[in-house]
């Protein structure tokens, strides 16, 4: 992509409304500008960062089975009167009415509407079981949303749904995505820490939270230090197999956010050189909560034995919008985003140091040429513009790798690569900075 | 993707509710379920149809230098009270009060929202010109929501929105989204004539509609015959080039439906047997309409004299949701949909004619495993179910190539490769078929 076909508004000054870094650095990067309080326009930038994250979210979720679907952001009021949700849901629920007074809402998760598809076509035990999931935007009516696009009335979530016929096999689905998750946070370079949590309006009796330490984290954890470094369960993982001892890895160590912390046991059973209390930020949170919506709504299938049984369930979140945020509190500095490389927008930043010098515009059309023929995902800065301006550009919107070509340096064969996260920078020759890039 | 692991509820029966046949094909084939009137859980078949349509509108709108960004569901009044739009909108749109009894409305187009957006950002006519563009769902509160996906409430819109200095610019921008749907449309097998149209309520003074010839098309319309059978422009096209010859082409002959159209004209222009008068589906709607929105919300940038000057704007809308219906009312037969390739949600239908078989399933296996290993998209029907019920889910689904394994061919050594479009059916080696899938 050339810089003067893009649509990248950098802000030079911070803006006042942003309270903490990443909505500050996602408002001056030109990633999101807000519509309404606690809703946002997407930016071209912060669009493909999104799509990088649901991409990563969606082939873990294959990974692990599931099945991806697209239920409506609209919901019928009908259906969470049925599960008895309705009434007490309070005012974080936008409730609407259309032309004909018909109650309906925005639906801020959707456990009622998945058992309302499922129970419409499966009727017996040897459909199951199945996880579906989709990525769809939600609405929660926060009373004072703020922290930009980590905490939106509007944002985009993953949740997926899981129906089994046994609590056994339940908690084998709620493994499924324990695991799927640990490789989703990892793939996008965060250190996300399941931990056990309060299962809130959602229901159930286990339930984790996926939490990622950083200072603006809403919410105290405590945790034992060793599962901070876990490494992530590998590509060819066995969703099929046993994964109880990944989950048991996980679990067997103290690990709780605030709500169930219990300060007795975390000092029983952590020395006291391993207790880790930080703050967190909640990047995804899993339940199993069995027959709490399909009891109410009869979702129910023929058992082997000809009798009815009603489905056992779970429901998975993963905070996508909220992820962008997130991954910005973790990994920036004081010159803007530091963009692990799996959600990067692009991976490589091509700064033309004088656009207009023909030799200078050729050695860059040149190069920009070879890395987009080989896949490699650049943004070219050919605009008229200081070289100043263009480096604290590139610095500002955090792609990994910056390439700089500029008159000087051609003389003598050489350009300079700049490594984002580490400021390392290196001279080499065009070739070798191509062959290092390409990979 | 194995059956046995998909999510594939079909239906025997002919649903009653639905009237037109892609409405019955799309509940028949499991592909969608109403949840409320007019609004669709997009189930996963029907989900991988609807990406594969939005990615050709992606390739397309990058082709034609449009920036994909996106832009939020929910809006606020105020931007449509400054447009004035707000109180002449009537019931169609849906109006929200949040928590704070603030006026909100579920956006059933974007014109105001991104002039806002740009108008906070771009200042200089240097910036210009940009078209930018986001895949979105909308919300329309059609009093009798009917034909399915056809004409929903809450639907998938891409819609376009460019910014120009210069009338002559906006024209250029204009041709370029112009362009861009002959090969959207094309590419997904259907023949879409452009057709000068009524500028209904969002304005301005040059549009055309995109038409599918249909028998359940909503509307009459009228054209010259030789428009039918137009090549798309290729894929080199220069979209910087003059486009004017392909819009020439297009627009010279007479075209217009209903709202606009002229007897007179048409009978004085077009001989007797080259008159075409049939029913039509919209699947595409450009506009150009100048300053219609940037006057009133006063969207600025300096010209190069100095001086203010007002935007000059077009949308460019397709009804992504919708085409899933369109191209099945353009294809299908009594069996069930036949999709073109380049939207089928597989292209391959894998049916074991004997689960259970030791041979035949490890022949499937391996079959299935080669054509997945070369990026071969497989649904396989690994299922213990008759061979009839298999083809006849396979017909109802309409993919493209339906291999058939069998114990009796693969004693000897031939599988069957069936046709989904044609119905043709050829005996061949297990190799000659995976040579032909995998080209």
């Amino acid at each position: 992509m050339r810089l003067s076909r893009f649509y990248l508004p950098i802000l030079r000054e911070n803006p006042k409304e942003a309270e903490i870094v990443s909505h500050r650095l996602m408002l001056r990067a030109g990633m999101v500008r807000q519509m309404s309080a606690g809703i946002y326009a997407w930016l071209p930038l912060g669009h493909m960062v999104l799509r990088k994250i649901e991409q990563i979210v969606r082939e873990e979720q294959a990974r692990a089975g599931a099945v991806e679907l697209l239920m409506p952001t609209l919901q019928s009021a009908d259906l969470w009167r049925e599960s008895g949700r309705y009434d007490g849901y309070g005012k974080e629920m936008l409730r609407i009415q259309d032309r004909h007074e018909r109650d309906m809402l925005y639906g801020p998760t959707n456990e009622e509407m998945i058992t309302d598809i499922v129970r419409r076509d499966i009727k017996s035990y040897k459909d199951l079981p199945f996880t579906l999931y989709h990525i769809q935007w939600k609405f929660r009516d926060e009373i004072r949303p703020r922290f930009g696009v980590m905490r939106g009335r509007e944002f985009l979530m993953k949740d997926a749904y899981s129906f089994d016929l046994t609590e056994d096999d339940a908690r084998k689905s709620y493994q499924k995505q324990f695991v799927a998750y640990l490789r989703t946070f990892g793939r996008m370079g965060l250190k996300a820490i399941p931990m056990r949590a309060d299962t809130g309006p959602i229901g159930g009796d286990l339930s984790h939270e996926f939490i990622i330490l950083a200072e603006t984290g809403e919410s105290e954890v405590f945790c034992h230090k060793d599962l901070v470094d876990l490494p992530i369960p590998p590509e060819d993982t066995d969703f099929d197999g046993d994964l109880s001892p990944i989950m048991e890895e996980r679990t067997s160590l103290y690990a709780a956010t605030d709500e169930i912390h219990d300060a007795q046991r975390f000092e029983a059973e952590v020395p006291e050189d391993k207790r880790l209390s930080a703050r967190g930020i909640e990047v995804g949170h899993i339940f199993y909560f069995g027959t709490k919506y399909s009891d109410p709504m009869n979702a129910v299938v023929q058992g082997p034995d000809g009798k009815e049984v009603q489905l056992q369930c779970g429901s998975y979140g993963v905070g996508v919008s909220r992820l962008l945020g997130a991954i910005i509190e973790a990994s920036h500095d004081d010159n803007g985003i530091i963009w692990p490389e799996a959600v990067a927008p692009f991976k490589v930043g091509l700064i033309n140091l004088k656009s207009g010098d023909a030799d200078t515009d050729a050695a860059c059309e040149d190069v920009y040429g070879k890395l987009t023929g080989a896949g490699v995902e650049v943004l070219y800065d050919d605009r008229d513009e200081r070289a100043g301006g263009k480096f604290a550009t590139m610095d500002l919107i955090g792609l990994p790798w910056q390439l700089v070509i500029g008159p000087r340096g051609l003389k003598s064969g050489v350009v300079e690569l700049k490594n984002r996260a580490t400021g390392e920078k290196e001279e080499l020759s065009l070739d070798a900075a191509l062959s290092k890039l390409i990979g």
